[in-house]
């Protein structure tokens, strides 16, 4: 049996060989960070210098970073009507779907934020609403991600960050695609609030932190409570080496950054000339917008996703149709029906990610694979059968 | 430097051979379990294989047991107003902080349950208060611990399941630290809810789960939302590799519980007389009642928790003040002073808590470790001077 192909990092991504010396360093150890003793201290120790890294990440000070038990958490905690200040939570509509739920607001204080056809928020919408607001004496949180799942599509975040300023608004940023992938800083960003995930930068799964502007953020109540960890704002014994690990991948993502960006990049350009080679017809979306550099959504007029996918699994590649964080479904993506794509074409979306891992040959073999699945439905489209 | 003592094992423990064997192996393939690759087929397959590990130790059906970060999570998940129905919470005056805390219950329903001195639940005061909510036609929630985490009592949960169904309420357990220690079947208890940790029973931190009686029991809106993971009661990617290993170390739990109880049992024994022959006047809290095997909580009078506990820790002994749940602070113990413990004798309580990888010769360490401190409080004695 060959050497099966994965390009799904999107959906996750293998440990960093950094990130796992760390994580099984800690499993090593035995202590809980909040006991006194010496097995506590230094489990304490790990956990403050995965901060640090953290931290450094997203050039963010160390005490401002608030460990989770992943992105998905980190996002409701920090889509909450803080201090009673915030009445109003506008989402953009191509957001995760952990974003997209609204967190701790009730359903009717939810309002999304349009996208254009090429999948970017509108910053005029957004400027309007957010002074109709204003005027109306109403401030509001603002969560818009720094790129898309899906399309891989950068949004305007430190102009969106303006804007929401301007009117008294508060941002959050739900960075789990970029950070480790392009620079990521909250400041150049603008944003009050930024999640991030461990396992989409090559931490271990389980561990993610919301990151805050400024230490003295105030974050409204836990959304975890009993317990005095993280200054109060996540309650539960830490997931030390988890945390450890998660601080190690940062760091190593962080230093391979400009090097990794630039390569996948190339792959990338490679792989979506092939693409084009093999079907003139297909539509890349989000092509004329700036992209992640690893991630090609892409379709073929009359190729379904489901059989698709299924007919690369089978030849051992591993890809996915848009997102795949809920229950194992293919459905409709809510990303490329706000983009304005007509069903039949978004229900062919196909999305390949690559990560610091992929080479060259991982490429070719999907390439090989995607021919054969493209020169059967031509076959089928020649003797008139349905795709 | 000879090797130190671990008996904290109330705080966390050490992974189990079989825990991190699964960990591990879970660790080096990538998947999401939501993927419908092969990848994410096999990674849907090692959560599905912890599940039903987990679901045996406690006597559960497998579909009812929903995945967590950590038994604080769990908790937290299952203190919740159940479709509006539940409106008062009654919790114990010993709950751990993350269950005493109310969960997602307003502050104003909350009622603490008394203990007697022993430790107890007092099920007469919630049989009484029951019934009057019962009368008012108000059905609650009753959160009891099956064993306290720092005197070890073993509380009388199947006793209070069946006052707390007679008055319509809702039971739910906290099993943290009994699960893999003592028999721990939910339908045994009559629980409605059980909280279970991942690493108090030997498998990795950041794993925990809340498991109902029924698959078919109504939770409230998840804690966690924005996916359909878990049967829709908890959104996030699935930590993959902590659950397989939490899995793995709920069969091994299981599977030695009768054998490590009992030689866990007669360790405690000695260890008990021990404390008693170094210091007659050691007081060792809720010896009257039915414990954990593990866990000795006692005090010698004149005796500092802060000071013994520096000193053990620079001898190489590892052991706590009651519990270690939060900010590093020694606190005076809630689960003491509840039991009506004078605050004097409450501020010198010393927990021991062994594991299945204790030896005797941890004890002895142990032992000669506490003579030290013991004579060193007599020597001051006889001198005047305070401790």
């Amino acid at each position: 049996m060959t050497e099966r192909v994965y390009l799904d990092w999107n959906a996750t991504a293998p440990l960093r060989p950094a990130a796992r010396k760390a994580f099984m360093s800690a499993l090593e150890r035995v202590g809980n960070p909040s006991s006194v003793h010496a097995e506590g201290r230094a489990a304490r120790h790990l956990v403050e210098t995965a901060r640090e890294q953290v931290a450094a990440l997203l050039g963010a000070p160390a005490g401002a970073v608030v460990f989770t038990s992943g992105g998905t958490e980190a996002n409701m905690l920090a889509l909450t009507p803080m201090m009673g200040r915030l009445k109003r939570l506008l989402v953009s509509a191509i957001e995760h779907p952990s974003v997209r739920s609204g967190g701790r607001f009730p359903a009717d204080q939810i309002e999304e934020i349009p996208v254009t056809p090429d999948g970017i928020v509108d910053l005029a919408w957004l400027k309007a609403r957010l002074e109709e607001l204003h005027g109306q004496g109403e401030e509001a949180l603002v969560s818009i991600m720094h790129a898309n799942n899906e399309t891989g599509v950068v949004q305007p975040v430190a102009a969106a960050a303006e804007i929401a300023h301007a009117a008294a608004g508060t941002l959050h940023v739900d960075a789990i695609q970029t950070a480790g992938r392009i620079p990521c800083s909250i400041k150049e960003l603008g944003a009050d609030l930024l999640t991030i995930s461990g396992h989409k930068l090559g931490g271990p799964q389980g561990s993610g932190a919301l990151v805050m502007s400024s230490e003295r953020f105030a974050l409204d109540e836990p959304l975890i409570k009993g317990g005095g960890q993280e200054r109060g704002h996540r309650a539960g014994t830490e997931n030390v080496a988890a945390i450890a690990g998660f601080g190690a991948a940062a760091q190593a993502a962080g230093e391979a950054l400009a090097a990794d960006g630039a390569r996948i990049a190339a792959l990338r350009e490679r792989l979506e000339a092939g693409l084009r080679e093999l079907a003139p017809s297909t539509v890349i979306f989000g092509a004329g917008a700036e992209r992640l550099p690893n991630t090609t959504l892409f379709a073929v007029p009359g190729l379904k996703a489901e059989t698709a996918l299924i007919a690369l699994d089978l030849a051992g590649v591993s890809v996915s149709s848009g997102s795949a964080c809920s229950s194992g479904k293919v459905a409709p993506s809510h990303v490329l029906a706000a983009m304005g794509v007509a069903p039949d074409l978004a229900g062919g979306a196909i999305r390949v990610s690559l990560g610091w891992e992929t080479r060259e040959n991982a490429l070719a073999g999907f390439l090989i694979a995607w021919s054969k699945v493209v020169s059967r439905l031509s076959k089928r489209e020649k003797t008139g059968l349905a795709a």
